[in-house]
């Protein structure tokens, strides 16, 4: 490297430094401020550059990427509010610990609060959510600051990546020049090559071995013998990127013989264990007191991952007086009814695979395993026999069509519900994504793409029209990005999730503050970005999702639907699966 | 009143109070936590209720709505990452001084952080980029909390108000029920009369006197001297909103003899005072050291308003051996390059107009000012003689032809330059707007329809390609709050601000990474918004342009641009007319 000025060697210096951390992927919106990140990200033969237009959909298109593949996903922006718009990402990366790395230009410090243009206050810009913050050294080429940017960014992709993972931000001023023009003087001879270069062998310049939390053998045998019981729940909630083993919590399925309470976006929902793990899917179609008021409660729940996304689950098991276990490798607290009893800070799938060897063959009665199965299968049953469209037949459609393997990201409020209510535990290979972190409906089409980006599998994408009128600009990567996807809008003009709420009684303001039907053609946005757009009814819709994830390029596939119609639907299959079951106990 | 619960009767109080204090307009996005505020809100007859589906561009909105009118307009989001979507619209604010109340609902205190649904860590979202923040106490119905509720919301009035005005924060926790549904005793008849309803006089609960910085007879006296001298000038950067008063600055030009540098976003470029006052257009084209070196420099700069938008000018003044006032009313710097030797904290109007009454008949000198205006003749001579076409005729043009009176708001990067340099000033009564708090070309689109949502005014906007697709969802506004605009599109296809500095002679990446081209086909926006939208050329655009402007409903005037071509008709013109003007010295 024979960098022409200290800002060029810089940013070279701390891009080399990320690939040899393992960051793989970049995503840039252009800009002055940020040149020497970007010249540098460009250069660099094992980082891809994924350039965007809007700072917001940059974001949450990284965010996809860091959730699907786990990796460090960095960000670079240029000065001002362009990294405001990275925000709402920087949050639901922060709760839903996503290792994003946020590299925000910065002027250099002398003209900061004095009216300088494209000139704000940056330093410590996403408050409490990040897992570190650090306003980086002004460029200067000496071995000691060029040591400490190298450690800075190693240590960035550490705590990105540590317990919670999460967004680190490193804030970068620079001065002119910024592009790579020759600055005599500027790099000295005298520079180490260590500084200069890094490590030789192409190791990071600070190897991170983070550790994991573990429990101890005392611990472990209290907790295996609250686990050796007769009636116990796994409760799997939505995973931490990059999920969670499967077979371990399989093995303690086995090892305990409970039944997994699956969320959708737990990892455990679809794969090969649920060919012989009592995986259940369709709680939320079933839980209620009006059922399980007759039934006895659990002895103990072992719960892993974030909160469920069903509200029924999350208030049954604030009714039992079952003994929780909360299992969270970040000490945590991700459980809003206060129903826990034990938190267990320790990694999830190594804790499982301890307690399955400790337990062996367990005591779960088979007369409450198959309480839940039958319980179940009465939900899907109905479901399926049901001659009445709901947008949940979409969610299960898709679930079952999408190929083996395939990514699916469903958006808020109501695709990730319909899936969780109506997507059948299935051994295939189906990654089930969501930004259940802080469950906006924004970023949802970048966060899909972003999550597409990382991977060869089919994408598709299941949104509502609110979240995808949100993100259209997230289309643009569609082309920019070279990332195909299905997307499936359901579109029932509006926020169809508020006829579920207590405020559809008062119109007005219903219909014109909340349920805000938009009348948006969406079929234009084909003129606009790269896709097809088609609009087919629900008796059509199973073929036209079937045909557009098999063929190349992205195809949009919108459903109209009736939001309230949905919701009665839901109701009285509820009803009937409850009534079925009290009928048969 | 007779609130059907605490979060009704809390909500509406609160309201209430706003409107006493001034409010007569919302923004609201749909969300469930809001609900209480969005109820009050809908059913007061005296605020207006803007509904926006994308809190990015309804924070926008606001902002261009308080930034034409001066007066607080609030937002309303729910809880999670709706409220980190405001963010880049209130560091705009903040460094713009432009009144907004951010209203984010919130989970109540005892759910957060805990793994709650939609709730995240929002308090003090927007750190240093607000006047006052609070986490406005739990709603309950007792004297002392409604009182202390009427009391923040007065405050929340008068300290988005005060000097400098800019956005206030409160953080509202809600419990259900949050629809107006009854809940017995939750709303005692024991309260009184005052906490319940308000002062009966339909006052404010708290009148707020501000107070505005002066400086006393000694100094006024000192200032006065120092402009006393044969050579000055008069500075105006963007004017803090809602403006300055022209008249008051006219006169001052009159007292001192000197000429008014006057950016386009000043509120001194345009008005009657420019019929006899010498008021300089031109000088971002003529200003350079190959010039002025062979001037005589000022003897002191008397500056008001913000940076201004030209960087010849910022950086002519900072070469200049001139005593230099800055007047700011908030004790703000806002000069990066540290020329100026004195800050006189005090209102500009105020302390124009006493200085001009102090001064009676100034000594500037008639040939000082005669050689500004001789400048800026040659330029817009130059300008208008030109064959050749560049960007900034469309601003020129836009300029001359909108109506008297109207608003027209210019977009960064390039077209508020372009305005800069080639608006003639001219006597009458056109506000031009735009966002050089941050500079950004974010929420662009919503911020000139929230502008033109406060006014009768004929509405121009014109944009960049960049610009304009960053927050195209902000054209839903064109129907939802029925506000009309003639927006005409620079499309350069890409950032064409890129090709004037040094990067363009790196490409790759330059193209890739910092031009962008994204070849989007803007007319479909006509098939998804309420506009219609024609694609013109240079020759065909002020036919197009005054037709539209003279007609009702929304248009959009795209011209597709050559920015490198423009870029050197810019520099051409610039090199012609200080040659002109050595070749005459």
């Amino acid at each position: 490297m024979t960098a022409p000025n200290r800002n060029t060697l810089w940013a070279e210096a701390f891009v080399d430094e990320l690939a040899r951390g393992g960051v793989s992927a970049v995503c840039i919106t252009p800009g002055s401020r940020s040149t020497p990140l970007t010249v540098a990200f460009d250069r660099h033969e094992d980082v891809h550059v994924f350039s965007h237009l809007d700072e917001r959909s940059s974001a949450f298109f990284a965010l996809g990427r860091a959730r699907r593949t786990g990796e460090v996903t960095p960000l670079v922006c240029t000065s001002g509010t362009a990294a405001a718009n990275f925000h709402p990402a920087v949050i639901e990366a922060s709760q839903a610990r996503v290792p994003l790395l946020l590299l925000t230009a910065d002027r250099p410090p002398e003209i900061r609060d004095s009216g300088a243009n494209q000139t704000v206050d940056q330093e410590k810009l996403f408050g409490s959510s990040t897992r570190w913050y650090r306003d980086v050294a002004e460029p200067e080429s000496t071995d000691r600051k060029l040591r400490s940017l190298r450690t800075t960014a190693a240590r960035a992709v550490a705590k990105a990546t540590g317990a919670p993972a999460g967004p680190v931000h490193l804030n970068f001023p620079f001065r002119k020049p910024l592009e790579p023009t020759p600055v005599e003087g500027d790099v000295p001879d005298s520079l180490s090559a260590l500084a200069r270069e890094g490590r030789d062998d192409d190791t990071p310049f600070v190897r991170t071995s983070p550790g994991v939390s573990e429990i101890d053998e005392t611990e472990l045998r209290t907790l295996s013998s609250a686990l050796d019981t007769e009636r116990g729940l796994i409760v799997a909630g939505p995973a931490d990127a990059p999920g969670v083993d499967g077979e371990s919590v399989a093995a303690l399925a086995h090892a305990t013989n409970f039944p997994v309470l699956a969320d959708p976006l737990s990892g455990l929902r679809y794969g090969g264990h649920v060919r012989t793990t009592p995986v259940i899917g369709g709680y939320d179609g079933f839980l209620d007191d009006s059922l399980t008021g007759a039934w006895p409660d659990p002895d103990v729940v072992f719960r892993i991952g974030a909160s469920p996304t069903s509200k029924p689950l999350r208030k049954y098991l604030a009714r039992t007086s079952a003994r929780q276990f909360l299992v969270d490798p970040a000490a945590g607290w991700r459980e809003a009814e206060f129903a826990a009893s034990d938190l267990v800070v320790a990694d999830p799938s190594t804790l499982a695979w301890r307690l399955a060897r400790t337990l062996g063959r367990g005591s779960g009665s088979e007369e409450w395993k198959q309480r839940w199965l039958d319980a179940d299968e009465a939900h899907f049953e109905a479901f399926d026999s049901s001659p009445s469209f709901c947008e949940g037949r979409l969610l299960a459609t898709v679930a079952a069509e999408t190929p083996d393997p395939s990514t699916v990201f469903v958006s808020n409020s109501m695709p990730v519900r319909d899936l969780d209510r109506f997507g059948v535990p299935r051994p295939k290979s189906l990654t089930a994504l969501g930004n259940r972190g802080a469950s906006g409906i924004d970023g949802v089409v970048s966060t899909a793409l972003g999550a597409g980006s990382a991977t060869t599998d089919p994408l598709t994408l299941v949104t509502g029209d609110l979240a995808y009128y949100h993100d259209m600009n997230g289309l643009l990567a569609l082309g920019r990005c070279d990332v195909d996807a299905t997307i499936v809008v359901v579109n029932n003009d509006g926020g169809g999730i508020f006829h579920m709420l207590p405020i559809a009684d008062f119109d007005p303001p219903f219909t014109e503050q909340f349920l805000t039907p938009h009348g948006l053609d969406f079929a234009a946005t084909e003129d606009v970005y790269d896709l097809s757009f088609a609009r087919v009814d629900e008796d059509g819709f199973r073929d036209a999702y079937v045909e557009s994830v098999g063929s190349e390029g992205t195809q949009v596939v919108e459903v109209v639907t009736d939001a309230e119609a949905s919701h009665r639907v839901r109701d009285r299959l509820k009803e009937r699966v409850i009534d079925r079951l009290l009928d048969e106990a």
